[in-house]
């Protein structure tokens, strides 16, 4: 980067001397090396859904457009699980919590006398299956609290770097949406400060956001447990308890967002009823806005599922998202590439 | 701005390709009209104290220097109340919230059949006191809840935008302290994330924060109403409900900030005893940190309590910050302006 006025001058001088999140260096590499004439969605076909992303990106941020706004106001929240990143055939977080619970479980005499964590811990999940939901947030808890944040960062972090989804043999970061990356990026660029809103827990998506897909630690909006304040001689920790503070899903992810944060979003991006809410709420920002849903329709690279589908069910926002024509984005017609490794 | 190359050479590159904050064109323009030589923080007197925070902040951005610390983990987290504005001789929110609260009684018969909001209304405010934090806190839950988002705003704003403090017939937000409102803007300028961690209501304070201290709602954290997510023909809202969800005060600051930035601060500035947790918490990042108490000493410019004050009592924290060696910032001596008008 030997010229910077160059680069300005490309991008544009309001980047500088706006509110500007984090524009990484590999951002500011993708906006020195390409210019006005090049594609910021080079993974997204040439469709209307794309036309109608950078129409919006364009009229929000152009000055004297009448749809034109602030770049302070430019919040976008994207749903993580189903959105951002691959959920089937079961949330990656949820598959994390199992084994890591299943290894707390097998060391810690007081969890075995629970039958379905002694179910867990010696490898009987159809017996573990049957505590059903019940079951699995017991899991999820167990594998996020009572300890440190170090302890929880290291072991989810070793597990990122190790586990495969069993179908695509592929790390689990590796199947975050190569499309949605880019638009994360583009978004940013257009001076978009990006957060998640997820379902998911706050802890766990922290620990690969920033790495998978340049957001940093304070705009994850997920889930979480209560925490406790601890002293043991001058060490002071916050510890979170298994119980949950704020479930971040349906109307948990407006009221996140609107206590949070602070500002209604101008676009929101999910991919099931778990979202429609954050949707409902952007689609009456008084501003121009955005609504958008990932509908998952492509069997062959990834997975075809919505109205029955156990885990991403995607049905009322589908037909609520028909009819008040938002984006709906077909993963088969609208993703070029779905993953970066294809 | 004609040479923006000259701007860049000015405040050096890192700026322009890590992780920034909103950097107003306020802070620009400072940043681009003085030199390296000038005083970043002109309203403080030259003493130790500023030292130790101009060496801590240019030790931590110094690349090579062993405290260096990377931009993204440059967490700062002010209290405000005291800290960066005056809370005598009553927090200005409770000022706030005893006038609304009056005027919504008045109107409202339900609210009347209560002895001490009656008292309120009728402004008999010495029957209204027996009711102690109780009635206090009932008329901070009626101001702030049952409302949408804009009628607070409005509400509050127009309040700020006239009332006067009786003492120094200012408007409050004039009671912002000059030197304070310097180190956030030093900070940002030097790469930091300045956010506000307060007892106060996030509401409330995200009504005045960006024009008053550039910080933007969403670096707001305060004490936060459950809410909900309300739909009426088709319009969505969040509205608050008069139930405390976080009360951020004592741990429940350092377990917010735990919650929602999801980083340890390596600065952290409180002026109470109700900040004491915070910035025990900071002192034990790994990171090189400072923790920071503003200790109220100067009864002519502005106030002097500690020890025995009810209001922004500094007690525990004082005492321990000396043995820990803090920054005890001394109003009277270190700060050579308290407030912009003077």
């Amino acid at each position: 980067m030997k010229q910077p006025h160059v680069f300005i001058i490309l991008i544009g001088y309001t980047i500088l001397f706006n509110s500007c999140e984090k524009t990484t260096q590999r951002e500011t590499a993708m906006a020195d090396s390409t210019s006005v004439v090049s594609d910021p969605l080079p993974s997204w076909n040439e469709t209307a859904t794309k036309q109608k992303i950078i129409n919006f990106v364009t009229e929000v941020t152009t000055e004297g457009n009448s749809k034109f706004v602030p770049a302070e106001e430019r919040i976008a929240t994207f749903d993580n699980d189903g959105t951002l990143w691959c959920e089937q055939p079961m949330y990656f977080e949820v598959v994390y919590s199992l084994e890591a619970t299943t290894k707390i479980a097998q060391k810690t005499p007081a969890l075995l006398r629970k039958p379905e964590l002694k179910a867990l811990a010696s490898g009987d999940m159809k017996t573990f299956m049957k505590s059903g939901e019940k079951g699995i947030l017991e899991a999820v808890a167990i594998s996020h609290t009572a300890m440190g944040i170090d302890e929880f960062n290291k072991s989810a972090t070793a597990w990122l770097d190790t586990a495969r989804h069993k179908r695509f043999n592929r790390k689990y970061e590796e199947l975050t949406y190569k499309p949605m990356v880019e638009l994360l990026r583009y978004l940013r660029v257009n001076q978009f400060k990006t957060y998640i809103v997820s379902g998911g827990s706050s802890m766990f998506i922290r620990t690969f956001s920033d790495e998978a897909y340049d957001i940093p630690p304070e705009q994850v909006v997920g889930t979480l447990f209560k925490g406790d304040f601890t002293q043991k001689d001058s060490a002071y920790n916050v510890v979170l308890k298994p119980e949950v503070f704020h479930l971040d899903d349906n109307v948990g992810k407006p009221i996140a967002i609107y206590q949070f944060i602070g500002r209604k979003p101008i676009l929101a991006f999910g991919n099931s009823d778990g979202d429609l809410q954050m949707l409902q709420w952007t689609s009456t920002n008084t501003r121009p806005n955005l609504s958008l849903i990932l509908h998952h329709t492509d069997s062959i690279r990834e997975y075809a599922y919505d109205r029955k589908s156990h885990i991403g069910k995607l049905d009322k926002a589908l037909t609520e998202g028909q009819k008040k024509g938002w984006v709906i984005v077909d993963m088969k017609e609208d993703f070029g590439k779905v993953f970066s490794y294809e």
